[in-house]
């Protein structure tokens, strides 16, 4: 069955051109409104709930089959995080009504009103709703709720029970496949993240009067904790993965032995047993270094968040719609959050990704070739017309 | 010959009631009368020069012999920095004249305006008035040598080329001497001092999206170096030193691999193919930590100040006098700046330091014990015996 190409990528530009998108902004409103047409387009009937998740059903019996991502964007985003899921969603199920008819199961699109936290301190809002796992918005969102006409008393009604599958294309937004030179893969997993903050004490010496042996630097042992943070991770090997990301030395001058270094580590594994013997390790050894410099250390712990597996038919499924399509399916852990992963709660998920050009994302540079992106479309497609017809 | 230690501390609380003082502001200014007024009351003619510096004069034959230190803090600084060489030196002073008469040579007593950069980019601006290499003042400075009736224009009169000897008595603001239990050291050299700024460029990376080995994280590859540039210099040996006291990262966000570290570092040693080789290996090491890890690195001189040795025979002759006191004198390098490693281009120097409190020093915390403060103060005043009577 034959993608239009070009359709998607037009409508690609033209929700890029609409530019960032914070949940319930104007800019979000207007990206909905354009969807919602091109849902009505082609013929699917379209429906607002509660929180703004726009949906568009071809009905059949039973549970639904869905596909979809998010429709809000970060800062300074690109053109595909969140809006390739919606608009190769709606362009895989427009071509499947039109070649195949009507679908034996519901078939459903979906434009996930948030994601992101790209507007407010809050993640996977859509998601979260859709599960049913929101009491009650916080009086800054409730507000820009009633803005677009939304009730925040009725979120509730926004939950689903009635959704068998959930499918979502998403860009890897990493290097792997690209480095792989492989065009499509199956998610296996979503890693599980924890987020730390480390506080090391030491003490505050003059830079020139104080010999090496005398002294009690913060950094020298923050540095030896980051070491550690980095070789823990890759002597765990794949999918590990640890990351210092923020660092702030007091008092920061050039001539006194640092007294105090915060940093934060941010460490994802695919399984609960590997993100729990990584942070383990970590606390372990960075206790070590402190005892052995003589400084203080506190670990707090910041978030946590369990790792997700796809569902085992579905990821099946979709290397059987890649190999229909004439590839042999590589799967690959998503080191990123997405909303499959809170949908996994009370549906079967399953996620497949396309490459990243030097795996970037979250800024206007986002791109994929637009081979990879028919491609993950059609075998999207393929995947819908497996679970729906 | 018996020094009144009652005194000496008196003199030092009225100096620190006196509050923080800045080059040319009012506490500057009350300091120096007040040290004025004690120098006539010791019998010292006084006389201020064209940047401010204070002298007191007992009459002799021949070149100056010259103790005293500066007059100018840190901000919340402590009580005995600058201040204790100048209260140490009068109180001394006053003693040998009420004891001994006349000098054979002209012994003087000084109030250097200011050594610690405290109001202005500056640094040593009395000494270097001293030995006459200062130019002309810039126009902030000059406006506030004016306000305190000083003409800048005649900043070359200060130029002194009659001094034969400057001893100066310190607190040593670290903690070896305390370490060592010593009372008092004969200083051999002040350290030299270069300070570098390291950039390391990596790329920013996904935390979540990118593997290990795909990473060029720039953090990492900037603790391997903080790590080495500390491992140097206990390898070299004392007194090397090497000190990380800054580091930024960016973009400094918790689950994005860092692209760019610049940090700062202070490497000091007292003799100059020392702290070249200090430097040369950590510039090395850090060049192959980039390699290996395919890093960016640039590294920018920022100061550089060579070491100086203080006079051999100021060194023998402060011993002697510490053992004619009854203590067989330590040696020690000086880690931090003084006067003496100006005043030396031009005349025999020499330095004593008492030990400091936890090595505590520009902060309210700086103190020594009232019997190290009296002993030294002694010693200092066996050796302008010997130097001047």
């Amino acid at each position: 069955m034959r993608i239009d190409g070009a359709l998607l990528e037009r409508r690609l530009d033209e929700l890029y051109a609409i530019g960032d998108r914070g949940l319930y902004d104007s800019a979000w409103a207007a990206a909905l409104d354009r969807v919602e047409r091109w849902m009505k387009d082609a013929g699917l009937e379209t429906h607002r709930d509660a929180v703004g998740n726009l949906w568009g059903r071809a009905e059949g019996s039973g549970k639904s089959i869905v596909t979809g991502s998010h429709i809000d964007t970060v800062r300074n985003g690109g053109r595909l995080d969140g809006a390739l899921g919606i608009v190769a969603g709606l362009t895989a199920g427009e071509a499947l009504l039109k070649n195949k008819g009507k679908p034996r199961r519901p078939l459903e699109v979906v434009a996930i009103c948030e994601e992101e936290g790209s507007r407010f301190a809050t993640n996977f809002w859509g998601s979260r709703a859709i599960i049913g796992a929101i009491d009650k918005p916080d009086a800054e969102i409730a507000a820009a709720m009633r803005e677009r006409g939304l009730d925040p008393t009725k979120i509730a009604s926004a939950a689903r029970d009635d959704i068998d599958t959930f499918v979502e294309l998403h860009i890897e937004q990493g290097r792997v496949l690209e480095s792989a030179r492989t065009p499509l893969a199956v998610v296996s997993a979503i890693v599980g993240t924890a987020h730390l903050e480390v506080t090391v004490t030491g003490q505050p010496d003059h830079a020139g009067t104080t010999p090496m042996d005398l002294r009690r630097d913060a950094l020298a042992g923050a540095a030896a904790m980051v070491q550690a943070v980095e070789s823990i991770a890759k002597s765990l090997g794949k999918p590990a993965v640890a990351t210092v990301g923020k660092l702030n030395v007091e008092p920061a001058q050039i001539n006194v032995v640092p007294a105090m270094v915060v940093f934060t580590v941010d460490l994802r594994h695919a399984d609960l047993g590997g993100r729990r013997a990584l942070e383990e390790r970590i606390r372990s050894l960075c206790g070590r270094i402190s005892e052995e410099r003589r400084l203080g250390l506190a670990i707090r712990t910041l978030q946590e968040k369990a790792p997700v597996a796809m569902h085992a038919d579905v990821r099946a499924l979709l290397a059987r719609a890649a190999q229909e399509c004439g590839v042999q399916a590589t799967e690959m852990v998503s080191g990123a959050g997405h909303d499959a992963q809170i949908l996994a709660s009370r549906s079967r998920v399953g996620m497949l990704f396309v490459p990243s050009i030097g795996g970037r994302s979250h800024c206007p540079e986002e791109a994929t070739n637009s081979e990879h992106l028919l491609f993950g479309t059609t075998v999207l497609a393929k995947a819908l017309e497996l679970l729906a017809y």
